[in-house]
């Protein structure tokens, strides 16, 4: 989870439960972050990973017209909020600085989002002893990942909340894979392990992934009311309520999921391909949005399963969750051997 | 499985290797089914399932003129294939007729997909002694089966292949929840047990559902190539080659799950909400296609995982993904208890 959500607090709480907290280093500035990776060691000697975004490639960059034709159509939505819409400029997110921040800082993971860094990064990962994780979507870019040089893959269902994490936007993804059949076909293309995310809950959600493959479970919703998470209190009301999400291009240029509200309803339809200009361009609207209150003009990213969430302290929800996937393992797999009872859990 | 690959064979086999085998009265006359029927009776005791469409309500009726121009779209089409296009008709699949040959003809259970029978249907089912599925595809849907009386739920995932076979289809489906999210938003949402299906397609997909709650797994794509299912030659050939899968309203007029080819792909965009006048009108254009050997021109369906499918006996496909469920089930459990081994199944 980039920008809003994610906390040190999170972390740390995550870290002391057993699992591996993650500090995000999108959309910050790398000061932001060695702050933050301070603060978490400062509190706790567990293990924590960090998410860095991979940068779109020059060619990627926005088509001028369909990016103008966009902020046109959003000056009524900076009108309502009372912002001016930002610049829709083209970065790499402080990519060198940020990969300098992590070989200097060592986290025991860096897992990528958006693309797969080239070899050479990884063996600088290496030197620096840190696991080189890569999101990947479908079978080709697992393939990809492996022959770069990841330790690990975090396997990505359609299920996700927020942004889709893989290498390109050619508008061929479609929502994307289920996560269970994606584990399945990803565990038969590359040996590495896997890291399943989108839409796990709980502690049934949990079991089941390591029955299909994954060695882990990366949760991002589950976590989101939690109150070490700095989610939106318009973001909080909205979450636990069943709703639809989709994925959209509206509020940053790049398919993520979000919980279907005005903003995403009205301008799915425009959004071009043109991240990270557009998220830099609705960045002040989100930004006043969220202040206002107003859950309508502003991403609501979440998993599909958002209505499970729990607001409770971090560290619960994760102790829960395993103690839960082990208690069904047991009984399912107890089940199994004797058909007198039914499998399963409700 | 309606249509092609459903066959007597199919569900012998099936029954006879332990699972429940179905037989799919969609598409089919009342007498067609009826010897089925008597075939699979002929061979097994084995208890099997029937599938039946339940109709499209008359304010489903396509719109004339979007109809119209899809049709014309489809006019160089059956050129291509020297056929022409079959009559747009709507109609109701023979509802009342199946209806009377399901209670008369008593298999353990009936399953109702493209919507939810009215209270009385359940009624006269039940009076018959046959358990009553509903395949959903939101939890909206499942409250609706439950409080109709529905038995069970075939809680059907995006992964899956072919049909969605939800209520109604608004556009708002997208493609739909992945299948585990929404095995554990259904699991909470009402007590009826629920049979899994979209993309499993091998044992660790099976246990993985029933760990999240599934009492059962119901398969398709994962027997499409064996030998007692009458998948069309030119699909047996493309099924087991990595490729991406598309929701699709171009072959039926209703979205279904196919791999890309020619045809899905230049006809997704212009074929309107229009079940069953356009599965009518494409009808002779897909048979002649199928038995041209032409992958480009008729519907491919299969789920997302298609490309682990077996071509092997399906009896033999359907014990070893128990027998396989059953030790990773038994793997996984273990290795929780004693974190010093890794989990999952690769």
């Amino acid at each position: 989870m980039a920008g809003g959500p994610s906390t040190p607090e999170l972390a740390i709480a995550v870290g002391q439960a057993g699992g591996l907290g993650f500090l995000a280093a999108g959309y910050k500035q790398a000061g932001v972050v060695a702050e933050e990776i301070a603060a978490v060691r400062a509190v706790t000697d567990a293990p924590f990973g960090m998410n860095v975004f991979v940068p779109t490639p020059e060619s990627g960059r926005a088509e001028p017209a369909a990016l103008k034709g966009y902020l046109s159509e959003l000056a009524p939505e900076a009108e309502r909020q009372g912002a001016a819409l930002g610049e829709p400029r083209f970065d790499d997110d402080g990519w060198e600085a940020k990969l300098t921040l992590v070989c200097d800082e060592r986290p025991a993971v860096v897992s990528f989002t958006f693309g797969c860094p080239p070899a050479d990064v990884f063996a600088r990962v290496h030197d620096a002893d840190i696991c080189a994780w890569v999101t990947i979507t479908n079978v080709d870019e697992a393939r990809a990942a492996h022959a770069a040089g990841a330790d690990g893959l975090v396997v990505q269902g359609t299920e996700a909340g927020g942004h889709r994490g893989g290498f390109i936007d050619d508008g061929s993804d479609e929502g994307g894979i289920g996560l269970l059949a994606l584990l399945r076909i990803t565990a038969r293309a590359t040996p590495l392990p896997m890291i399943a995310t989108g839409g796990i809950m709980d502690g049934a959600a949990l079991a089941a992934v390591l029955c299909a493959g994954a060695s882990a479970a990366q949760v991002g919703t589950a976590l989101m009311l939690s109150p070490e998470a700095a989610t939106a209190e318009a973001q909080r009301a909205v979450m636990p309520e069943p709703g639809p999400t989709r994925v959209t291009r509206a509020f940053s240029g790049r398919p993520a999921r979000g919980i279907v509200n005005r903003f995403l309803a009205e301008h799915s339809a425009g959004a071009p391909l043109a991240y990270p200009e557009i998220h830099h361009a609705t960045s002040p609207l989100r930004a006043a949005a969220r202040k206002r209150g107003d859950a309508d003009g502003f991403n609501l990213w979440a998993g599909q399963a958002h209505e499970l969430g729990q607001a409770r302290p971090a560290g619960e929800i994760v102790r829960e969750m395993a103690d839960e996937a082990e208690a069904i393992l047991a009984r399912v797999s107890a089940g199994r051997r004797d058909p007198g009872t039914s499998g399963g859990s409700r």
